[in-house]
């Protein structure tokens, strides 16, 4: 015999995870599409020379790449971001531009497992490529915004900034040079605490009064978005665009009426060189714990590698498995329904269970019917241990005789109605 | 720069396509869960030796297998039902039988690439594991059957049959060995014809008697699932198990008012040694070159590889690419409605889009803003391409202007629910 063993940091989703997972893409692909928001494909498979681009970084070693059969040098995708630059370069005569996609799908990458971390994983990213302006960067951070609201997960709060602000500030300061060391350590500051950016920073050479304004700037209060606005201005002395476009992204969310949930931390930094304007993470309030559900920001180059044109494009990711995680914290409904189906059909030498099943499935309901060879106390348990709340042990004339699993009350000859009534 | 080319026998899913098949999919995973049907996923990747089992097949030389970094021998799944024997055999303990699961993934296989066939492509599975009686059997029909009816596409017939009818006949008419052989034969009949199939026949040895015998069988009428099957119990002078199983069926169906949908065909074989029970194929009457939309059959050893356990099953596979064929000859509600959103706000320095696109996603629909920065003959052009049927110029005291594209027609002032009215 062959054990069936998964490889080290890949796995099974049963039944019971996967129902909540399609229940969730489900919920935010209505959105996205709600949003004008469409889905695209691209190959898990790609060359490697596409998807290692410039290259270097740590992705690189982390690829699972390998030579196909045709000897040519092949990888498996390791986000989805490179495969849409790849997509938009491919497909750009037949792209209208805003181009605004979403697109889940599996990632693959080599890394050391642990826990939460695994070598398939899926990712769930959107963005809007070839517009640079305050409606692309708002329509975002509304998407983030509108997905979070619609599952009762209680208050978050979306942190946003923008990389422009830390460039001004520094420059006004006469901190040159360092700009990306400085990114990355602040970016570190609420895994590692304030004292510990600020010896990032010494070790990096910086004087301490140069880390003292860095100090000043990311400590600015965080209360009110109007006010930091203001406070950013007079600091910085002048209306440099990245406050403009603030300004406006501001005034949106009040014409929205959805300002209290959004934050100007000038903290958040988001690591990596590639962002260009506004950088935004997500918070549960109750959960800071899990960390940012929902990231992203504006870039102003998807495309350079592959094609004449460098298109700018505004996006972010939403971590499922963190979201789930969230979820399963608040007891979200998402989350506790995972049964299998509304209403077992007993096997039973008294009617035929099909035509009941048809009737209740018209009615919108899903019906699941016992078909294996055991009788009724194995029946019952096999509804127990599917979350199926409701048992049919009886169909005649048209009336049902349902148990109930959690009360173990049953309810003679009630009508479809009556039974459709009592399920939903 | 990079070519930015995709590999050979791979594609990208634009837009329109993608939006067709996820629609698609969204309305089989509803009929499969109202089946009491649940989802699983598995890891694309899977240890070599899991996945080629016994061996020796076609597919073996057509994985994508490889070494991953710490020298494990790996491979993509070229089919989702061995990982559901290794899944089943690895979970066994958190399942009830008899288990109902579908799994939509990708499948891997390095065949030469042709119209049609790619080396990336998208299945859909369906099985009850864990029971071998009518009930499982016409489950897998029924569901078939419903997924079918949902979808417009005109008329179709179920063929069905027994793997036991041809044992039974053939030993019967004192025709032993080759049992292989006559099975693959005749499941080339719609493809070769039947002149070739007796030639094939002929080839393998078999005598002129013989080959009359085996082609009186196959011809049986098929008019009428009823009398087919009286005439094989006739030609059978018995009741074999495969005809009592098969009347149960037929009596299950009748129950159901679908049997006019379903032919019994003796012809039908599906090649595979794999089949030990019913199998079955489905052909649209008008559209029979697309081929078999859905085919399947009963197995009796699913996990015998991986576990003690030698569990029984029966499923299906439907084939999404044909579907689509299908339902694009068809004109099916479900290919036409590829579009991106249900109305397009435009940019215009008259109104702010946010509140209105809010206020008319809150009502259900799919709501696009124009996020570019070109002018109004530039975001109709984009409307167009994007067949957004309606665009919003002016929204005013809760009121819209809008145009419908397809006619040019303006209508002005129109409340929120006239506006909905007029776009459902």
């Amino acid at each position: 015999m062959i054990e069936p063993k998964v490889l080290k940091g890949f796995r099974d989703s049963l039944p019971s995870q996967e129902i909540v997972r399609q229940n969730l893409i489900s919920k935010i692909q209505n959105i996205f599409r709600s949003f004008g928001f469409v889905p695209i494909d691209t190959p898990c498979l790609e060359y490697s020379e596409v998807l290692l681009g410039k290259g270097g970084g740590e992705t690189d070693k982390q690829m699972f790449r390998f030579q196909d059969n045709g000897n040519r040098d092949v990888a498996l995708r390791f986000d989805l971001t490179v495969p849409l630059a790849r997509f938009v370069s491919a497909n750009y005569a037949q792209l209208k531009f805003p181009f605004k996609r979403y697109h889940i799908g599996k990632v693959w990458r080599g890394e050391k497992p642990q826990k939460g971390r695994y070598r398939e994983f899926l990712q769930c990213d959107f963005d809007i490529i070839g517009a640079d302006n305050s409606q692309s960067d708002f329509e975002i951070l509304l998407l983030i915004h509108t997905c979070l609201k619609s599952m009762n997960i209680g208050s978050f709060k979306v942190l946003v900034s923008h990389r422009g602000l830390l460039n001004s500030y520094l420059n006004i300061n006469g901190i040159h040079g360092k700009l990306d060391e400085v990114l990355r350590a602040i970016d570190k500051l609420n895994k590692i605490g304030l004292e510990n950016v600020i010896s990032i920073l010494r070790d990096e050479g910086l004087s301490d009064s140069d880390i003292e304004a860095i100090n000043t700037f990311i400590s600015l209060p965080k209360d009110d978005f109007g006010k930091t606005l203001n406070l950013l201005s007079d600091i910085l002395g002048q209306e440099p665009e990245e406050i403009i476009r603030l300004r406006e992204l501001y005034s949106m969310m009040i014409e929205c009426g959805i300002q209290d949930d959004f934050v100007l931390d000038t903290s958040i930094t988001r690591g990596l060189d590639y962002y260009t304007g506004i950088v935004y993470e997500t918070l549960l309030e109750k959960m800071p714990q899990i960390g940012s559900i929902c990231s992203g920001g504006r870039y102003n180059n998807l495309t350079g590698l592959y094609h004449r044109d460098c298109l700018p494009g505004v996006g972010s990711c939403i971590g499922l498995d963190r979201l789930i995680a969230a979820l399963e914290e608040t007891g979200s409904e998402i989350v506790r329904n995972s049964r299998y189906a509304d209403i077992l059909i007993l096997k039973s030498p008294s009617f035929t269970q099909n035509p009941a099943a048809t009737v209740l499935r018209e009615a919108g309901l899903m019906v699941d019917c016992y078909c294996g060879d055991k009788g009724a106390g194995v029946q019952y348990a096999y509804a127990e241990a599917n979350n199926i709340p409701y048992v049919v042990s009886n169909y005649e004339n048209g009336l049902f005789t349902v148990k109930e699993i959690a009360t173990r009350n049953v309810y003679e000859n009630l009508s479809l109605e009556e039974l459709v009534d009592k399920v939903k």
